[in-house]
């Protein structure tokens, strides 16, 4: 479905970068839950890129909301959500030059030319601003369910923050951080990282790790519907999001099932696993414990440096450099493209688990 | 659609580990495509377990196509495979009892006890078998277009594998390889490690690295319908599969932009990039470049350990010991599952993109 | 889809007329329902050609449930259906002739000549024996929650049987009726007319009216998953079906809106509507009253007549003449056909609505 | 996918009567398409009220394309159209009060009163000029490729216009006509019973009869994606069509075999049909020949008379007494929407066939 995704609930991202605006369209989601604008906000701000570490290009990003909320509740019918764009200096991008990194070739093979180059077009990390103003009313209504969402920097140019803890005070701490890592002393030095390479012109990449509390157990399909299909088919989304692991991913490679199984327990009658190595998922279903898993986003590609590249316009190999503004990291911002990608998709599966209206608890 | 995924062209899957077999069907495939039986038994027989390093259950996988195939070519139409189940022992599996690491507990969430309880029902890897036999068509279609997947085991136990070197080379010699490992010696010492595991009753887990060949450009979707995402959704559909990675993967968190660009050159009016590091993808697109990803297997979940866990029929603590046949590691046989769902999202990719007929050259 | 259809609950269909069976899966029906292997056979019973109105093949229909069944109940897996093919007479249909009304010349356009010719192949109505196998578990899964479809032969040849009265006892009488008409003697002259058709080497075609009592108001969606859109789509997908109205139809055009609207009345804290207009359907959404529709099925295309064609081997015009078996009329078995994907769209509607389980009662 | 409709073209519609404004986003066209905005307003003209048989409000229906394309052509990214909403008066529609025909009572049961309820709301006509904008950007791609559509009333008031004569002369003729009728004289005497009716304080229905001229043949699926289905779907997505037949449709109840098939003739190396029961449709796949069908439009609910309903607000049984403006008829507009929805369907047929550069001949 190309630029919308979900079953029950869905999303479709539209505009460009220059163009008049971006905007998402969400379907699907219960009538009667609370909209709440100034979240929205704060997420957009989370967004936005902030003091030296980002972009200078700052958007106002005034959104509207055009359809579905009537008297400040979801009214059951698509939630379309407009921003338009401003601050627009298309003159930085010329015409044919490839930006190594970026999907300008591969907007050429696709587009035959007719795709919108101005600032990458389509594939402007812009769009995001429509995904997160959407994903704002979805995390809302998964909280109004004590269903939480927590994404800290796991690991930005070797450094490592502390991993989760105590998961209701470490996510309800990470809700309002711009730079969301948990032990302070990492986050300065990783913030001293982005500064030495935005200084050599250059640009990091990191790894995000997201948990998510208060899931029922029972969600999710066996096979191609697993959750960690649809997570992972909704992260892949995000521009520059290159891996994604549930628990210990990666590292079960090195582990034997001794280690890897998490062994149960019960109590007062109910079940509960005495670890989550496995992400709170088995077999592609909730098992009730938190969901827990990271995406890796690759170095930002604009960055001030000479590369060998080609001019499309004239099939000449031309050094490419970039003059505009650019991101050192966009990984603490790329956090708030996780929590809203993961909210739909969990809005999605309870609302194919339980019906339409369960997540409005009418 | 649970159990069903693609949009072109779809695989559905059913059936249960000691039911009466499993099959697959698959739809959207182009007409006039030579369909290769003994193709398939090789690819079942690469699934199959093998000597020491696996469990001792063996079927013949007798597989039937039942629809879909006339005279030795696909027909456009629906086809259908069935792998009846033989060999079965389902006194090894007592019901209520949950098995650390399986879908035992997540499967009484989701089915309150309806579930089949025989060997893992629904959720074996048995079913794998009709994912293998429907992967063999896609990778035959495949082929001729020269389109050409590779996988071999890069990491196990902490051990590994060579990259891929030369591609074709490559390829080639992993085609018929039960064990695929590209370094000899590694092959080796890797057995060893799963060998060492089963004497201890325990398992091991890897990670297997993935190339594609020949894959045109312009291919994928911006956003939700990337390469990525598309793969990613099927690959995570694998039971056991807990991480999947494009390019340099995770290594994109301690990367820097000028290290994680790939630079692009012109030559004979043709486009090629001059490094791989994004997996052959940009946008969500393909670049022309090879794909590369890695997809994690977690360790075998049934060990010859006693595990902590609880009996659902009476809510008591009790230690779970499983005494049947098991596979200490089950990372080279998902190598071809690995290449069955790439391929079938590889012919979906190219029949949205060009049209229902363009895998058969009609 | 292709071969699929439905959200949360799909059924895909597969198989030849000739080959070596046809089937169908049914995925994402609730666990713990009821599969009464009996009602299956009754409902195959139905489809089955009867007497003189019908073509002498008989099959046997022996299906058998492959998977998705344990201990006579649904697991919530996917359900698969085998029916082997018996009784097969190839030599009846020479290959590169094309049969007046049947897809012969388009499965050529479509398939190359690649299409399985024998018996009209994936064409032939022979599916619809999945179908139905498939239906009758839906069907019995809407009846454990009071929700019952009946179908009557509203018009054949012009005859036209009374319209439905009282719904209950109405659709009780239809359930096992071969020839499913409520006033006798109309039944008895659409016999006869049937019989004259045969004798003439021609065959009728006939209108479909079918009620469904018990749904619940507030199902289907505005816009493009209208319940009319959703039962469309399927009524469609069976062969011959050429016209679906909902409520008054086609009359509609013959009416102003004074007579057309439906008007309401409260009793008791219920709301209920005076007349049923609209088939129980406004705006796209169930009312609470029953749902009314009609599908046409055209005249069997297969006659003894001979009729000019193409031999598309040859591309010589060729008088076409079938020597064959065949049907004069399908209208009184394509009954169940709708029966069945009644059914199962209405089951999907439910658990899109109301979650997975909501059809089990769970 | 509710307000989502295709596969590989999509159509996705928002917006409310009174609210901030309406809008489509169709995705999966694909790129270097003239985007014609005078078209765009032509198509927006026929769907406004005219004169006396409409409606007096009238809207400017200024839309805005806010992205998806880029000096006049598309990009192959998803296009956004909106349309503010003006010329509001909500006062006419006082809340609880159901008006028997539209979905006032549905839209209660299904979003329990969080619906917008002004004007209808997301179940208001007005959202039709969104759908009328995408459709006349799809409706201009087929034009392109010498792919015409052509729609007429067929009936109103027991009063039929003639059939379709010479196909490419009515379908030019029909174009630009606001009243679309292809029989000077019929269309006058529709007039009337329209402006009969309005007096009367009623409303009327009619039929609308569509041709597709140029369309391939080979297009379409055999069962449950056959043309006629996913016509079917999108028709019935429109407001107030409760019926839709191709080609006889339900004439063929009263049809024999040999009067409903139609013959073929090769002539020149190429097949084409004597005659058109069919409706250029067999097993679901065109068979070149023009596509006809004929859906109906129920008269417009809103009348000026007393009618027998509920406050939801008290459940009190109340007259209902329509104060406000209304349309004594919309048939003669609903041919812009059927011309809309068949250009998308068609749109999303031939890039699943061809591929998603076939439409821009690329």
């Amino acid at each position: 479905m190309k630029n919308t995704f979900g079953n029950s609930v869905t999303l479709t991202l539209f505009g460009e970068s220059h163009g008049a605006g971006v905007g998402a369209v969400i379907d699907g989601l219960a009538p009667g839950l609370t909209v709440d604008e100034d979240f929205i906000r704060h997420q957009l701000l989370l967004r936005r890129p902030q003091g030296a570490i980002s972009t200078p290009r700052v958007e106002s990003d005034e959104f509207r909301i055009v359809s579905g909320v009537y008297e400040g509740k979801t009214t059951g019918t698509p939630i379309c959500i407009m921003i338009p764009n401003e601050n627009v200096q298309s003159g930085d991008y010329p015409k044919g030059m490839v930006r190594p990194g970026h999907a300008d070739y591969t907007a050429q093979c696709k587009y035959h030319g007719f795709q919108d180059p101005r600032g990458g077009g389509h594939f402007s990390g812009r769009l995001t601003a429509a995904l997160v103003a959407a994903g704002a009313i979805a995390i809302s209504a998964l909280q109004e369910n004590d269903i939480y969402i927590g994404t800290h920097i796991r690991e930005l140019a070797g450094l490592e923050d502390r991993p989760f803890d105590d998961l209701v005070a470490d996510v309800e701490t990470l809700g309002d951080m711009v730079f969301p890592v948990l032990d302070e002393r990492i986050a300065e030095r990783m913030q001293e990282e982005i500064l030495a390479a935005a200084e050599d012109g250059d640009s990091v990449g990191g790894t995000l790790e997201t948990v998510v509390t208060g899931l029922p157990s029972g969600v999710g399909e066996p096979w191609f519907d697993s959750v960690e299909s649809l997570l992972s088919h909704a992260l892949f989304g995000i521009p520059a999001v290159k891996g994604v692991e549930f628990g210990e991913g990666f590292g079960f490679a090195r582990m034997r099932g001794s280690e890897a199984n998490d062994a149960l327990r019960s109590e007062n009658g109910k079940v509960h696993h005495l670890t989550n190595h496995n992400g709170g998922i088995n077999g592609g279903i909730t098992n009730g414990m938190p969901l827990l898993f990271r995406s890796v986003v690759r170095p930002t590609p604009t960055i001030h440096r000479p590369q060998a590249s080609v001019n499309l316009a004239t099939m000449e190999n031309e050094t490419q450099l970039s003059g505009g503004r650019h991101d050192p990291a966009i990984v603490h911002r790329a956090r708030v493209f996780v929590d809203s990608v993961t909210a739909l998709v969990l809005c999605d599966l309870l609302a194919m688990r339980f019906g339409t209206d369960y997540i409005a608890q009418i």
